[in-house]
């Protein structure tokens, strides 16, 4: 270690309590606070923020940097990493200039307030200014960390969630399941057609039953309550620290299937944080890798584990006696058949797997073109509609469950939404990899135990931490990088080969 | 305004939001988290002490300080009485010397762990290494403060808790009531003795009914659960801001009052907080005045107002109807006994109006006689055992029950203990006060109404925020500084001449 490198260490520990802190505000703000409170919960977290920015740009912690950049050759390997990562975050952190930040804060809190009612109301003209002007500092911001990363502007703004990630690969990737999805859709519709349809239990369920019954499922991925907690949120998410996870959901009386598919969902999130190296707590190398490779972690639990008929098999009866339900609808058969039905659909976030990233595909190219000044907002609308037909040959029927639909954009996150698909091909092909490894990961999920699974994860994905970008992690994990072949397989054997 | 005292606000300002959020991060840590993940929280805290203690110690700080204190002639009013209260909390956070700060902060983690276990095995032997560090730690933290105030070494330290005390005045009020105490308590309860013994209604007590109902009598004082929440704790406390007020109780499935009462305590203190001025807000000033005066605040509703017979027989149905309950115990004549009853007793936090003064005198003479060097540690359960005798004329029967039942001293919180007393007192002269300017506010209690008197206290004493003493408040609103008459004329009326 050198004196430069420790400064640095010094510095991005205290950032760390620093953002775990926010963290902490923000969980409660979503889960706990009275919605009339928020403006004052704002100060809290803006003061914190503006402390943390003043932290990273300190002159001495880019000396610093520059410092142990010219010493690489005498650390170890993972500082070495962390070195690495604390530039980047340092770039992403100090290459917009003040006042873009602010002004892209105050555009953001506005917009984002127009969004909330201009989307129930349907009312893309309400919000078209806004997005005009987000657009619009977000073109800056992206002309600004496209010179300070040295990549094309989209892929700057991208590399904040997804480190690494190209718009070459990305490209290769969407482009090859864009040409796979609607032929494939067809025929998974087509044989869905030939079978039973599958029935929701008969509610309403209790949502104390309901809670029992996720926790039940969560504690069977690994999930430790004396060290984390379940609570309930408008959207839910995954919050907390390794030490002290908190993960949400919401609760539909009349569906338990959409709690308990977000709470494994989330339990996947919460793993990964959990799993993190603790030798490196406090440190961005001790982090998680990013967005995508997070996503995957919730999908290979909520997709790949849950949704596979052993677990189905396994869990199908507890729901039923937890729930007090009784009747053929409770049979293994139906529940699984319920958790992998397909559907064309306006809306993202209740996709199913297949036509999910034909939802994700739309958004990238859209939001790409924006970025790169080849789509107007005002021919948003327009360009939505034709990328809907063409991906999953339906027509929203207004904008509200069109473009209007997704809170990103509204809000200035710009790059975000290729994650998802990113994290549900890296799911495939990981989880087709410790099946290979582990004979034991099917018997287990069959009785109820993620614990092979957890363990293959925890040693290639949840110990590395932030030290390798998706792609790295993958190829020492599954031998290359990310590729959709795994992830059609994946569904090919699901939805038509194996299906019932 | 000057530049100085701009800078200041600023400057204050930050160090209000990151206090706001060190004080979201204790709440959730009392409320929500997992015991576990305490260690974990504990890092975030101290990293934002730590922040909070550099941004007090900076010397541009000092500087403006040292300016604005020239330029008083040229301020308004409250920004005179803001840049005072600046300079207090300045002196109390930079007068102590950093390595003591942090000498303290590691004894005060590890006492306050033995002392979780040595309180319930009574083993005071085993804290008491422990206590006599902080004693010493605690002793030269009054010297250097003593020199930074000018005052003397454990009046220093109370002055942290309530500014402008001084231990002659403290002094006059206790040896007052002390000489009052003993023979005035035969009286009580020989008085008591020849009515009606109490019954407690027979549970149990669901808690989400007692919540219910805690939930009603929070609300008839004032609080909007709007902007608040009622939280279950161990420790029953108020936290959080005007704009998102916190408070907790606990529930006993035996006796519905002891959460009822708590809760009307807490709301107290939430009253206070939220009635602080709002153009103040984020300043010193605008802050509540001191521990006594937030003490008196809280007391003022639970003990003159929710123990007074207007309210009690106005609430009893409203319990009674809540929890189901039915016979003569839930008679507001029988419920009154019960929330007036008094008794000799060992533990402080269990002990009626009448005897907790005592309980408290003793403490702040055995605690000034520490701090003084006029007690040793190892002399403390002998000197607790003989303190008891004289006050309240009972003998605990071992030191779990005695000198090892607060906290307080096994935490460095030498100098809190006064605050209690200073607050009933204090009560009583502004409810007396109240009650002679502002006639409905007995026929409102009679109601459950307590507007009047949140509206006499809001302008009397909450929209003041920090800008008087104890002293001062009072003798604008009542005109004279705080004295034992108005206290013992309560207790006078309500323990013998009213009581029935």
């Amino acid at each position: 270690m050198t004196a430069a490198y420790a400064d640095l260490e010094k510095r991005f520990h205290r950032l760390s309590l620093l953002g775990e802190s926010i963290g902490m505000l923000n969980w409660d703000m979503s889960v706990m606070m009275p919605p009339e409170s928020s403006e004052a919960r704002g100060r809290q977290i803006t003061a914190l923020k503006l402390i943390s920015h003043e932290m990273m740009a300190e002159p001495a912690l880019a000396d610093a940097l520059d410092i142990a950049e010219s010493e690489l050759s005498i650390l170890d390997d993972w500082r070495t990493a962390n070195v690495r990562r604390m530039r980047r975050r340092w770039t992403h952190r100090t290459a917009i200039p003040a006042d873009l930040v602010e002004a892209m804060s105050r555009a953001e809190t506005v917009a984002e307030t127009v969004w909330r009612t201009a989307r129930p109301a349907n009312d893309f003209p309400a919000i078209l200014p806004h997005l005009t002007e987000l657009l619009n500092l977000g073109r800056q911001a992206a002309q600004a960390k496209s010179e300070a990363l040295g990549i094309p502007p989209y892929e700057a703004l991208m590399d904040l969630y997804e480190p690494g990630a190209t718009t070459a690969q990305v490209d290769e990737l969407f482009d090859n399941y864009a040409a796979f999805l609607p032929e494939f859709l067809e025929k998974v519709l087509a044989h869905q057609a030939t079978g039973p349809t599958p029935v929701l239990p008969d509610g309403p369920f209790p949502t104390h039953l309901q809670e029992e019954l996720c926790r039940r499922l969560a504690e069977a991925v690994g999930f430790d309550f004396g060290t984390g907690r379940l609570d309930t949120t408008l959207h839910p998410f995954s919050g907390g620290i390794p030490e002290d996870s908190r993960i949400t959901t919401r609760y539909d009386e009349d569906d338990f299937t959409s709690a308990m598919m977000a709470v494994l969902h989330e339990t996947g999130h919460a793993m990964y944080e959990r799993g993190r190296p603790a030798a490196w707590r406090y440190q961005p190398v001790g982090e998680t890798s990013g967005l995508g490779m997070h996503e995957s972690q919730s999908l290979i639990v909520e997709m790949q584990a849950s949704r596979s008929r052993e677990f189905i098999t396994w869990a199908a009866p507890i729901a039923r006696d937890t729930l007090g339900g009784q009747g053929d609808a409770w049979s293994s058969d139906n529940l699984y058949q319920l958790a992998t039905r397909v559907a064309r659909s306006f809306i993202r976030v209740d996709a199913d797997e297949v036509t999910y990233p034909g939802h994700v595909i739309l958004r990238y190219r859209l939001e790409r073109a924006m970025i790169d000044g080849n789509l107007n907002p005002e021919d948003l609308p327009g360009a939505w509609s034709e990328g809907m037909k063409q991906f999953l040959d339906v027509s929203p029927p207004d904008d509200s469950q069109g473009c209007l639909q997704d809170i990103h954009w509204y809000c200035g996150m710009w790059g975000y939404f290729p994650t998802y698909t990113i994290g549900a091909m890296a799911a495939a092909q990981l989880f087709d990899a410790a099946k290979r490894e582990e004979t034991g990961i099917e018997s287990g999920l069959a009785t109820g135990d993620f614990g092979p699974l957890m363990r293959w994860l925890g040693e290639k994905v949840h110990s590395l931490g932030a030290r390798y970008t998706t792609n790295e992690i993958l190829k020492k994990a599954t031998g290359r990088v990310l590729d959709p072949s795994a992830f059609k397989t994946h569904l090919n054997n699901r939805y038509l080969e194996k299906a019932q």
